[in-house]
């Protein structure tokens, strides 16, 4: 069980969808499609990740490191700072 | 004919690439993979992502800006601006 | 009492510093500087207080954050929803 | 001259602007300020910053790289180059 789990069908709603969007990136450079407009469509996929990595952060930080924070000890900084590694790198992308 | 024209193949190879990713992303949700885990592999295909459009952009202002700055006039105006409001989309997504 | 404040000193040297890359913004621009080393350089002042940013928010969620949690009940929901936003507009800027 | 040369005056009032935001940061440290307000003002600071950014990119690129591309040669590329790597700083940071 993750902080995620009772919203799988949301996530993996969104992310077929950002599959999709990229899809429709390699048939824009198959068809010579002007590069602002594939540009364009970049932005929003990327976009659509970062939204998803978002909420699922967000879940991580309300329920992972909530119960571990709960509990205390060393196994709770670990995860404050796993997760702090992680925005690092969201921020960073 | 676009900058990226002759770079169809290497672009597609990278966005077919990046289309797995995001597959393997759908894998990762319906597995109940761990969330820190997920947000990697999300920060690793919007990077790959960003590195296609640098490139895009890159040939983009070699070639069509570039095309449009040798003719001049207000179509060189219009190049430079599309392409700036496409750099500030990108730095801002 | 802030999850910051035994470091008060480094964040404001660290914060001293990007004031006086600032400063010295002012100074390129008003020495016409080479554009390209103006744009190095707020990149670098960017990236600075993202440093602090990212500091904060890891103090902010071990303590804080995990204050509240331990205590549980809609303030602590609150918080995570609070710390999210600010992790939002970060990713976002 | 620049690009931004003839806007130096509006450059350099922006920039004094994030210069005293960046100080207004060091008094919210120094007061003990809560770390969400600080984080929300650095992502305003950041904010300012990447838009001096944009603005001179925006007439780096209808100048200095204009003029290199009209005159041609190696020097054309060379500028398109340097452009395309200030950009991917910008976006990477």
């Amino acid at each position: 069980m993750h902080g995620y789990t009772d919203r799988k069908d949301d996530y993996n709603k969104r992310l077929r969808r950002i599959e999709g969007q990229v899809r429709g990136l390699q048939r824009m450079v198959d068809e010579d499609k002007y590069c602002i407009d594939i540009l364009t469509q970049i932005s929003a996929a990327t976009k659509a990740l970062q939204s998803v990595a978002l909420g699922l952060l967000e879940q991580h930080v309300a329920h992972c490191v909530a119960d571990a924070l709960a509990t205390g000890g060393p196994e709770a900084d670990a995860k404050v700072k796993e997760a702090n590694e992680a925005i690092a790198r969201l921020v960073r992308s």
